[in-house]
């Protein structure tokens, strides 16, 4: 357990204040040990005013520029993906340590930049929002893998499900912004390279946008041979779930059925359906923080980084593709520095 | 529920009486009302005798004279499937209700001739053995579907795993004798037919011999476009596991997470694996069998006939080749007579 | 696996037919292999007739005629248990084997009274209608505790549950015909006896008639000093609910968890409760019967006995004491002869 | 959720720092936002610097010192619970907020002096250390009891099992420490007092020291007449497993099930059962601590008071009663101030 020097308390900015930034504050200012908001920036003074006033931090419109303040020990990017090469880029510059919301860029070719320019500071300084890391039944099911218990692993059948996005959530964006969680937590679980996709688009729900593929079946080959299938349906009307099962040689594993209150009334038994991802996963963001905090406080990274980054966004690039020939189509990886 | 006049039992000749035809055997005689083994019929004249014996019927070596006896009703066809076609045209022939063990002919082609030669016959006489039509969780699945309570379907998930086979057992017989049970259910949940069908094999499991992709996942597509996506993994080493998740456009419903005693003790909870088809199919094989003979009684097919058995066979063709060119293939199927 | 010579198919008579015994006829008659329904008796003509006339049998309407008939082997009894003692009784003096429902008769001493009577024939007749020693679930729970993998057993906590009972269903018959059967099912899995019982009357669901204590809680001790806890609650509204619990020195062990089909959609995510007796236990009573007559062809009683039927009659007797005074009373068990 | 002012952060004395006070000193460091560990008191020296070292804490060995420092804002008593009473008073004398681990004292008239020596003062400033008020089971288990949505409340099942202690934990013990804490959950599950008791020994697992009743059924009446039920089993050999069922007038809802990692292997299915209580409800210890810590800094007491301390204290000692002479006591509960 790291020792609690309140001199060492991290200074943070956090770039962009919607939906995610914005709970990014809270966790920070509310649950993470160790951590101050002193500055926040958004491309709206209004919305990143009102959100610094709540915490007590002061407001810097140009989101380089409170990279750069001095009341800055590390930095938050929550803002739209087109902007974060840039902001990651300056930290890197400014030589201060940086949580990165997914995606790390938006192009596989930009995302290995941040790779290669990371390689050359003295100590890595990118940590990517990759949270499901950090999730205690992730957790689980790497160790059981890990430990060969069950054997060597063959298969994972992952499935990725929301009740509802906005209608330009489109099939591409299906795979750039919602797979590439199964694709990081297949690298994670795993520990393995991507090397191959395919993309299946069957009927699509009527809920879903004309031309829209929803859900996809995404099937995932890994260096060694294992195959990843993936669901993805983002327009449940209902539910929020992540499940992932595998198989291995001599057992299965499985995560995302646990329930907690069960009831029995009107005929029926079960539970309430976890209904958005703070519900799912609240804890692991909140750990995700403390770990980047703590980690920051040491000078590591305390999570997934720059290579994670960009290696999620190499496959996903792949998948777009997959999509658009209906064929398979292999992940074009660089060298890792 | 059947009226029970004892002169009305049915006389059965049963050919084949290895493993399946021998477990037939004894459940016809120790849990069939309105049934009786008349006679029996085996390659083996040994193995025949000894099944004969234990319930007081009589030997007949040729299978097509047991077809013809006059103290023959019905027959129930185990043998292996290179003999189906002569053995069920002889019951057409015969004018006898005939449940024959999947597949009903080794090609589709052959499978589509008996869909013929009985279409010209004043009824129905055969009824093939897809026993899951039988298994109460896949009725309540299907019934989910059929009233529409969760939307249309978009997508099933399968899963079949058996703890072991034989070394002949290869890639080709996966799809053939373990996947069409799949195909049937399938089309069965669906009540529509499969167009097309992709085969993806990876990693296979170590106890898998040189050649042979165990597991596989099969894709395949309905006429309506859904989806069907489907595990096969036939050498598990410790469980026999049959599962099936629909998702719908406004829920998903799954099958086969079924557990009956749960203990707990040493650091782990659980409940013993299911270890073999018997002790997941036991009662819808019983089911399966009192439904052919209270249908034989009343001159009626009482389960899946001819035609789904040929359109298994074409799907399960189409698989083969599939495997074969690693690509997508669609399925040719024969118009409905 | 029985033999089957059709020869040998047992004549039965069934003894009242109002719901219970109705079932049975249609379970004997549909489902039971060797067995055949030949008269039926009730205390309405008009009801008797129809039952028998469905399934090719006669009537006669004087039980205890019914009993010495010549076409009949066997008896099954399912009239109101004021009647049990005098039917069990001419059973017993015409030497034909009797299936006789729960309670064996209305006193344990008259229940005491037939385990005598039959001890002095030179072999057992008698099988009570405890249907729950067929079921697969108590089956596994019993041959946990009998292998002893646990530990000795401690404590069996109990919950019987119904949707709903006519007004006239009182306290004192919640004892008599609701918690008979955990009485049994505790003899059945601890294999010894019960020496003494509190009854706990709290509060009452107010779908109750007023001096009605619905739910209550029952509490056993064994002669080994166990301790065995029931909720008995028979206006539920909603459920049909049986569940046991078994704590051990070293592991607990659960049944009645159980569920098939699981739906998630609108927010919730479970299954069907199970409406009534049939869909838990339908299976039971079947395999009951079943039993049943392959006990009587060969001469033997293929379930709980008449000492069984006496001994939850002086539980149950003992619990009704409890009731009424609030203390603990102990159970008045004569010597099995 | 709180403004986070760094100029507040609470400085708190932690008295006792055994296995619970040492994990609040961790908790309070690395986990509760607002909070600085400044003194530690230990009887032992030695203990004391190698836990305030750890967190830049000073040792001050006399707790009432510590309780009355200028660098301490608030308590957490960890001490044995016959250190309580006078602690606390010291507390409520100084005017600082305190956490107090239960019991609250070690006897019912003790804990009513608190209570009425905190009802003199301007505002409470005690809490008890009930934590599962805080965990997310509890919470939403009680919310489904108050929302009405299942009808009125009528029993509560409830299980408390601890893998092991040690030998000198005697069946007062028993009722004192552990099932004191069914008590609190069912005062503040079902809102209203425990007005009776009943103690119920049966067969002790051979683990037991001789003349310990380990396990024993505990059954509580409430004032408006509800039956709690409890088995408490703390030498489980295997697990640390904390379930409640509540039986309602329309349906039934149960907590303590949930289940992570699920893994089939080996014949069996199933996952790792909970080993202690710090991985059953750390995240609840975690949250009552930040509780405490939020409502200190507002001026209120964030959990459970010093009247439900009261409270309970007045229940495990009429439970004690009720082991020794084995009948009903009643709970004699001094008026609320």
């Amino acid at each position: 357990m790291p020792t609690n020097h309140p001199a060492a308390e991290l200074r943070i900015a956090v770039l962009g204040v919607g939906q995610m930034g914005g709970y990014h504050v809270d966790t920070l200012s509310a649950r993470t040990k160790g951590a101050r908001v002193t500055v926040v920036s958004d491309y709206s003074h209004e919305r990143a005013t009102e959100v610094a006033s709540a915490v007590g931090a002061r407001v810097v419109d140009d989101p380089l520029e409170a990279v750069r303040a001095d009341d800055v020990d590390a930095v938050v990017i929550a803002s739209p993906g087109a902007f974060h090469e840039a902001q990651v880029l300056a930290c890197l510059e400014a030589g201060k340590p940086v949580l990165c919301e997914k995606p790390l860029t938006i192009e596989a070719g930009t995302a290995y930049d941040v790779v290669l320019t990371e390689a050359k500071l003295d100590r890595p300084l990118v940590q990517v929002g990759f949270m499901r890391r950090f999730d205690a039944e992730y957790l689980a099911l790497r160790e059981t893998i890990a430990t060969g218990e069950l054997g060597n692993a063959l298969v994972l059948h992952c499935a990725h499900r929301n009740p509802a996005v906005p209608d330009h959530f489109d099939s591409t964006m299906m795979l750039t912004d919602s797979v590439v969680h199964e694709v990081d937590s297949a690298r994670f679980l795993l520990d393995e390279e991507i090397v191959a996709v395919r993309v299946l688009a069957g009927l699509a729900t009527s809920a879903a946008p004309s031309g829209t593929s929803d859900p996809m079946i995404v099937v995932f080959e890994t260096e060694s041979g294992r195959l990843v299938t993936d669901e993805i349906f983002v327009r449940t009307t209902h539910a929020y779930e992540v499940r992932t099962e595998l198989v291995a040689e001599r057992g299965t594993a499985m995560i995302g059925l646990g329930h907690a209150l069960q009831t029995s009334s009107g005929g029926r038994w079960g539970g309430q359906v976890t209904p958005d991802f703070v519900a799912r996963f609240g804890q692991a963001y909140a750990d995700e923080l403390q770990a980047w905090v703590d980690g920051a406080r040491r000078g590591e990274v305390g999570g997934p980084g720059a290579w994670d980054g960009y290696a999620a966004a190499a496959v996903t690039e792949a998948a777009v593709e997959a999509l658009r020939t209906g064929g398979r189509v292999e992940v074009d990886l660089q060298p890792r520095p």
